[in-house]
């Protein structure tokens, strides 16, 4: 029963916050030039992480989602002090002046690096989040099955 | 000192909101579907997940306690877009709608499955809620050296 | 490329929230206790519990953050009903009234069974807390390179 472990990063991202995405870029992307292989399978409000513009939803729900969690890797803010967008701004701004590369950046190099991205074909049916509102760069929309393979055979999972 | 790593998953679940136990209960109903044992130790707000319905808590803190974050699993709200019970009462529309089961569904079928529960001492002990107010199924109230004793043997072990 | 599991638990703390750091810490002096490596790397608000009273911050974003979020280890409040103090405050009463440690006698502890403490660089620079500003038991400020060579042979990777 014993499987040898892959030098393999998977990762469950279910948060949209900043902060939280920055921290999961940054492990993955460590992780990948470091030779690591990884993986991370988007789900709920971390699927903003992998959203184009644009309205999704047909059903009130559906568009109501769309409507106050709209936006792109770039609108999200941090899980605190988000202040109606001035946090957002403001942790934008220090990242900047740091050197610290923004979200939509740091999903860029990760893509460059190898690191495949997963979107959670549940959570997008529970919030009417289609495909064609995802960018063109990931792998598939899976389910759990998928992700168990990969956890199982991973040095490191992270639920983020 | 290398220890041949079990197909067991194990999970803290301290969080109480709608999204997070959905996603534990999806990856403990998947894993165990897959022949993976699985563990889940539940602790503060996660506590809600094997909460019966009824008060708890003798001293002012503890009815407080009850009285703000009373209720049972059905009463998980998402983590965001709570909007005073409307965003639990949508995303359990869409949940049927989508025919993804409800928690309380999950929970049975994670039973069903042969999955294990545990409730936390400490926070039980902190948050005043005695071993009566929990659903009769759980394992054992449990602290931390039993956790590790499982996680340890887990190929994947997620703080949710 | 198989390598051998350590018997280590590692941790990446990115909450500051009351209970999310309680957990943190009796997980590893647990760990600890029971003969685990155990190395925790503190990153954005989870810095609150490696902080000295005082200001930070020299940029008005930093002097904002420092204020806002200033405070050491024991002004960490709930995930929930922190109520602007008063849940923090009741924590407290019901963790002294159970005889459960305070989060700075758990940090002491955990100094005392050899656990280790990392500061994140990329998050201390984004928000502008100095090394000085951290307590002196830290081991160092280290990159996500350091966090994945120790997050790689530990049995247990958590992320809270």
């Amino acid at each position: 029963m014993a499987e040898e472990k892959k030098k393999k990063v998977s990762m469950v991202v279910i948060s949209g916050d900043m902060d939280k995405l920055i921290s999961a870029f940054i492990i993955a992307n460590g992780a990948a030039a470091a030779g690591f292989e990884v993986v991370m399978f988007f789900t709920f409000w971390g699927l903003r992480a992998l959203r184009k513009k644009g309205p999704t939803g047909k059903s009130l729900f559906g568009r109501l989602i769309g409507w106050m969690y709209g936006g792109d890797i770039e609108r999200a803010g941090p899980s605190r002090f988000g202040f109606g967008g001035v946090g957002r701004w403001m942790f934008k701004k220090m990242m900047a002046a740091k050197r610290v590369p923004s979200l939509a950046e740091m999903r860029r190099t990760a893509l460059e690096l190898g690191v495949r991205f997963y979107g959670c074909t549940t959570s997008m049916g529970v919030m009417e989040i289609p495909r064609e509102a995802l960018i063109d760069e990931i792998q598939a929309c899976v389910g759990v099955a998928f992700f168990l393979e990969q956890a199982r055979e991973a040095k490191v999972t992270l639920f983020i």
